[in-house]
């Protein structure tokens, strides 16, 4: 990362952002074409972890080419030019929290460590729950354990990126937590937290 | 697109996501490695438009390989399983509406052009104004001008994924649709119109 100001690197803050992210973006190569994919996704085992249908042009493009990144992104309040500057709109920004994985894709085929996978992604996508336990006994689940795809990316790397306010000088940043707290959306107070957050390290 | 009950080919559906989420996903090949970014961008004179710092990864990567997919999703409900059946998970899933684009990047240095960009980027994220007009003959923008590096993503293809229950029997949908009405959070009912839309086509 280029600006070393805004890397983190805590294991905690990483699960957390991808315990509050329902979707992420998986960037493969079909063969010399980038594809970027949206998808669910569960951190689950020190993997990132999803699933999709056997066949389609996603899977096929894993077989031949498991290398893979993963993008997460929590975007942060948008920043007027103005909360700080009324004459340039240079100072407008939008904060976030990203996350970047680097790693290689493996094809998951055990039907038990299928079903596993998928309770995970069911705890966290549903996690009142309100379903038969998903195990490869279960006769309602057969078929669809036979024809769901689950993939495993293992990262290589991880890194974590958080911009709120830390190249500001005390005073804009002063000035745009006064704003953001005026505006009062709830987007804006947890981006006040982040930028309180980075302050105080 | 292997599913084609999801396929959606309608220009002014594309430019309301494209106005409508904030960032997208930017996905490039840094030589054998996938790298994806996600980025603030803005649909202007058919092209997708970046802005970010001359230098740094990024700007190295397009350099050597300027061949780019760019992902955009705007996320609909999560549709619990029991929304729709009471013992298995599998009916669980996440509708969406979502962009693929493809092409080939140019990095853009007239002065101008640079300021038409960066004008329209504002009109997208900062439409309340507040700020001096974008001139490169203006000397307050003179440092920023030179200093930001402006992308453009041609697009050779464009594809549009609207994921809204089309998959669904009639009666499943009936069932989503008074469960979300339930729910009723902004979403839900920006879902049930969504669903309702594709339903009538």
């Amino acid at each position: 990362m280029r600006r070393a100001e805004f890397e983190v690197n805590d294991p905690k803050r990483i699960e957390e952002l991808f315990a509050s992210c329902e979707y992420g973006t998986l960037c493969l190569m079909d063969e010399d074409e980038p594809y970027g994919v949206p998808i669910n996704f569960v951190w689950y085992e020190k993997s990132l972890c999803f699933h999709g249908s056997r066949e389609g042009r996603k899977m096929e493009v894993i077989a031949k080419n498991p290398k893979a990144s993963f993008s997460v992104v929590k975007p942060l309040s948008l920043i007027p030019s103005y909360f700080s500057n009324t004459r340039s709109a240079s100072p407008a920004t939008q904060f976030f929290i990203s996350a970047h994985v680097t790693g290689t894709i493996e094809i998951v085929e055990n039907a038990d460590q299928k079903c596993l996978m998928l309770t995970a992604l069911m705890q966290k996508l549903q996690p009142e729950g309100g379903y038969d336990a998903i195990e490869a006994t279960n006769p309602i689940y057969t078929k669809m354990i036979a024809q769901t795809g689950l993939l495993r990316l293992i990262p290589s790397s991880i890194s974590l990126k958080l911009k709120a306010g830390q190249n500001l000088s005390e005073e804009r940043k002063k000035l745009v937590i006064e704003k953001l707290r005026e505006r009062g959306e709830i987007l804006d107070l947890l981006t006040i937290e982040m930028i309180e957050h980075v302050s105080a390290q």
